[in-house]
């Protein structure tokens, strides 16, 4: 299992940011076949009172990097690649992992 | 679900950082009762040829932050939180996001 990690970056207007994210790119990205696990968060900080390093981040699971990167090449992924710009005006951050299970996810 | 991520900055032994994280810090690590996940991976640049921007990223996985906090707060998880400045040469970033699941994880 790949993960693709997405880390963005403090927006212009958080809130605007969160709006677009849930009514636009949401939609769009889920239109993409073949993804094998989807999560999102906002970030919070360790320390509190402190700003995290980060707005929200977002996990993209595919069987392999290649699987990935090929539904990234769909139109469907491409549209969704190009909607990041419109909304990510604090930057986004891709990275890409083998994904190496100590404890495996007890869900519920 | 809580995920607690770190971001391994990039060592000044790379080498020797993974020798120690899978001899040391894995074990110890591994006495911290109560996660509900625990995955790894090496960083991968999303554009080849790139250094990625960390060289490690962890999720470790609790119900809740407060429960997360208190498996920290524990003396096997307070030797593992001490254990990280013994290698993480490069830094190390966490951050906490609630998990929201859009696609859940298909696994196998």
């Amino acid at each position: 299992m790949i993960r693709l990690t997405v880390l963005y970056g403090h927006p212009q207007d958080p809130l605007e940011f969160d709006r677009y994210y849930y009514e636009i790119h949401v939609p769009l990205a889920r239109a993409m076949k073949g993804l094998k696990g989807w999560t999102i968060g906002k970030c919070q900080s360790a320390a509190p009172g402190e700003k995290p390093p980060y707005h929200m981040i977002v996990g993209l699971y595919a069987e392999s990097r290649q699987a990935m990167e090929k539904i990234l090449e769909t139109p469907e992924g491409q549209a969704t690649v190009a909607d990041v710009q419109n909304f990510a005006t604090g930057g986004a951050t891709f990275i890409y992992n083998d994904e190496e299970v100590l404890i495996p996810y007890q869900l519920g």
